[in-house]
C-alpha cells in the first residue's frame, strides 16, 4: 500500500468543502480480505478527482469512522459510481459489514490546534 | 459511566441537522485521566440542549474520530462554551493532544444500511 499516512490537517478541507462520514460496524467474516479491499479503497479513493483528504480510526468495539473530503457533490457522486468503488460496496453489503451508513455533509467551520512537537 | 452503547444510528440526524468531527492525535499523557475526562465530556454531551447523537473510534495508531450530532448551530456554540467543556478545552491544549481538529459541518444526505442480524 503507497498511500500516504494518517493525516490530522485542517488545510486540505476549507469551508464550503464536503465532507463523507462513514461510519461502520464491522462483521465477523475474513479479516484479511476486509483489510486488502479497505486499503485498496484507500489508494483508489486518493487517485480521484476532487479528492482532498482522509482519515479513518476503528476502535477495539468493532466500530469504525472513515471521514473523506472532497471538493464538490460532483467529485463525491464521480466517486460514489467508479466501477471497482461499486463493487466493493456490494461485497460491503454482502458480508464485510454488520451495518454502515454514510453521511454527506458541507463544511462549515474549521479549527485546528497543534502542540509544538517537532 | 451511564452513557448508551456507541450507535450506527441516521435516522437521529437528518440532512439538516449538524455534524461536528472532532480529529485528534492523543500525547503520550496520563491515559486514565484522559479516558476520565473523555468520559465526562461524552457524559456532558448528552445532556446538553439539541444533541442527537455521538460515536467515536481510536485506532492503534492514536487517531481518533469523534462525530457529534446537534439540531442546530445554537446547540453547538453553547456546548462549546459549557464551562466544563471549556476546562476540558484548555487540558486539551495543554497536555492531552498534540494535534486536533474541529470540524463543524451541515448533513446534507444520509444514507444507511443493516444487515438482518437478529
Amino acid at each position: 500500500m503507497t498511500s500516504p499516512p494518517l493525516q490530522c490537517d485542517a488545510d486540505a478541507t476549507p469551508p464550503g468543502a464536503y465532507a463523507v462520514i462513514f461510519t461502520s460496524k464491522r462483521s465477523g467474516s475474513d479479516a484479511d480480505a476486509y483489510a486488502q479491499l479497505a486499503a485498496r479503497m484507500d489508494e483508489l479513493a486518493r487517485s480521484q478527482p476532487g479528492f482532498l483528504g482522509v482519515e479513518s480510526a476503528r476502535g477495539e468495539d468493532g466500530l469504525g469512522i472513515t471521514v473523506s473530503y472532497w471538493d464538490s457533490l460532483d467529485a463525491i457522486a464521480n466517486w460514489k459510481r467508479n466501477v471497482e468503488h461499486l463493487d466493493a460496496q456490494r461485497r460491503g453489503r454482502g458480508d464485510l459489514y454488520d451495518a454502515f451508513t454514510t453521511r454527506i455533509c458541507r463544511v462549515e467551520r474549521v479549527y485546528s490546534f497543534s502542540a509544538k512537537t517537532d
